[in-house]
């Protein structure tokens, strides 16, 4: 038996559909496991926002999903990893809380070889400078190169992931940072958007270049956390899934998110 | 002397910077009025927002504005007129308050001679038809044909206005629109945001096709309502700033869309 056994769901929240790439990841490796995803709709993109207002989001979500039983916590938005973990675990020192950021940072101080790692994300994360912190108190030798990109999560909305547009943009954020002597040979992607611009993004980066996406390396520290539990074998877990404004659109531009369909009436409406 | 004389500024609302492009034309035909301009950029954008929420957080606006005595009310949002304008009629019956939507649809009518018209704009004001029904009340015949341009909005907020990746997402947007017999003949720009693409916009339309900038035919329908008031000659105006949260990113994006240095000194936070 694992640690936490089977009481109670995995709690995912994120500002909209962003973290489920998250979810997906944590499906795929804890297929048995249930989840609440909660998208606050109603108040994204985090991105944008103060840390104290994103802070301030954050333990309300929190709330909604301890209110509903879960017995772990997943920040599946790099914003408020950057702006909220402390205060989650503050606020709920019982509660297992994972974010995305020091999984990201672990697997960039893994995957590098020179120690110059570039992380694209928000203008919220980036700003924040978490992924920068995160990665030096791994490596204080490490040298972080930030830049926010935002256009890459209207691309990602938007289902423009492939083709000269999404190519062009990437380019454009990305050639100034790996067109040059010194160059990172590691690209964090620090917003859960992101991966479905890896075609893209991949194309424009010289060869060398490693990729490090925070959903996939999420999912593994969960399962960490849950000492490993792949859950029985052929029993499937449920999600029961939250937002706090227009379903609809949630369940539209998240089915691409997600990799499965996702129905408008399966998503409960709820206020934070 | 005019219907309003003097007393009090005029108050203008958007989730954001974009009403900076009304707010600037505001200026530009009444350039003694005083004016205060609130960015709800905490709970920006509207655009992808449900309506109920929308009018919720336009009332919440308002009031405000007309606390800090306000004596016309410019909704200078697409996504907020077409989902709050009755509600904060109804809620100010003293009050005037003016749309950015109507003024649109008015120039559009007089603009086109085929009366068929393309509406561009966010998904939350295509989705509710708000320029549809303004436009078919105007001239019930007239056909519309409505689009949602969401990536419209990052690229103006990222400062990508020109060039080949404007054009581009410019192209993809309005090509299947424009590149067939019976297409438009004028276009209305449905979000505040999108005047500042103009030229990526007129690169890739027929010749002939017309564009209405809602944000200069609102401001005409305010110096009507003002009477036609220009001011005194040689006063300037004073305008106080307001924004409910990130009063720097607000200051750096938004001097853009006003087309002059805003400090984020001069911005005052404020709690909805």
């Amino acid at each position: 038996m694992t640690r936490h056994s089977s009481i109670g769901p995995i709690g995912v929240f994120d500002s909209g559909v962003g973290g489920l790439t998250v979810l997906r990841a944590l499906r795929s490796v804890s297929p048995a496991e249930n989840f609440i995803y909660l998208g606050d709709t109603a108040r994204l993109p985090y991105g944008t926002k103060s840390a104290a207002s994103v802070a301030r989001y954050s333990l309300q979500c929190a709330d909604a999903l301890i209110q509903r039983g879960v017995r772990l916590l997943v920040v599946a938005c790099n914003t408020a990893s950057a702006a909220a973990l402390d205060a989650l675990r503050l606020h709920h020192p019982s509660m297992p809380v994972i974010g995305v950021i020091e999984p990201g940072a672990r697997a960039a101080v893994a995957a590098s070889v020179s120690q110059h790692i570039a992380v694209i994300a928000t203008e919220g994360t980036t700003a924040g400078g978490a992924y920068q912190m995160a990665i030096q108190r791994l490596n204080p030798c490490a040298r972080v190169t930030s830049l926010a990109c935002s256009l890459f999560v209207s691309l990602a909305e938007e289902g423009w992931t492939e083709g000269p547009i999404a190519e062009l943009v990437a380019r454009r954020y990305l050639e100034p940072i790996f067109a040059q002597a010194g160059a990172p040979d590691t690209l964090v992607l620090g917003c859960t958007h992101f991966p479905a611009l890896a075609a893209a993004i991949r194309a424009v980066l010289p060869r060398q270049v490693a990729i490090v996406d925070s959903a996939a390396t999420t999912a593994a520290a969960v399962l960490e956390e849950l000492g490993g539990a792949a859950g029985a074998a052929g029993v499937s877990g449920k999600v029961r899934w939250l937002a706090t404004d227009g379903a609809a659109r949630f369940a539209r531009v998240g089915s691409a998110f997600l990799g499965e369909t996702l129905r408008a009436e399966s998503v409960e409406s709820i206020d934070l």
